[in-house]
């Protein structure tokens, strides 16, 4: 039986500073710091992430989802998040969300010169998957384990 | 077809002071503050509001759920945390999660004499149910519509 954790501080959670991504893309994101809020209290339905993005870097590559609904708050800093909309520019307490299957395709980039955190929220369907119209990219997940390829199915 | 909304300023969104609490106990949570912003997004899958909590007041009466994986994440002002484990004060930056299903009950409290704000987050399974073990108060939903009994099953 899974006991409840006490309350911690998000920041003494771990950080993962990786990506699957190949290359060029992973180095657009990183050294981009993710904490995995809700797997530190045992969440499976929701995934939580405190992300922190460096000056320079994007999210991720701009993408939507199939199959999960995706909210992002910022906490500190400022970034700039880019849909086929155009640009907008977001500060603390800003936030927004992009509903499973809307085909507009997001991501936030940082253009100051100070680390930006904000919260990403998210459902865990079972077989989601990623559109990325800017690059050659495709991601797609089966029974919850997903993997990235060229658009052509081919791997890198 | 959805669009894309653009991002907002959370405080923006509209707040909601309502409770599907019978007395005595909605006096106990209002007048809580909840803005809804999934909603303000669409999104279906998660629910996010930021909430507000008064001087004085209980976030609901402690609780667990059968199915909902819930967190929280605090961002002004201090709240205490209620569970079977004891209480624990929690600051800007301290988050908590309950996982479904594990069943030990929760709740903030704003012992503090200034306003609280956290966001809370959720999935939205179907045919969620929550038990509250300190007061003669059960809910439960049916296809997404829930509502509150005795925990007899009497109406209130």
């Amino acid at each position: 039986m899974a006991t409840q954790r006490a309350a911690l501080d998000a920041r003494s959670v771990e950080a993962r500073s990786t990506s699957g991504y190949p290359e060029p893309y992973r180095s657009r994101v990183l050294p981009r710091e993710k904490r995995a809020l809700g797997d530190a209290f045992g969440l499976t339905k929701i995934g939580v992430n405190l992300t922190t993005l460096y000056p320079g870097k994007e999210s991720s590559m701009r993408h939507f989802h199939s199959s999960d609904d995706e909210l992002l708050y910022v906490l500190e800093g400022e970034v700039v998040l880019v849909t086929d909309d155009g640009e907008q520019r977001l500060e603390p307490g800003m936030c927004v969300g992009f509903a499973a299957g809307v085909k507009n395709a997001h991501h936030l980039v940082n253009r100051s010169a100070a680390p930006a955190r904000y919260l990403e929220i998210s459902d865990r369907s079972a077989d989601d998957a990623a559109e990325y119209p800017d690059v050659d990219l495709s991601y797609k997940e089966v029974n919850g384990k997903g993997a990235f390829t060229r658009k052509d199915g081919s791997s890198f």
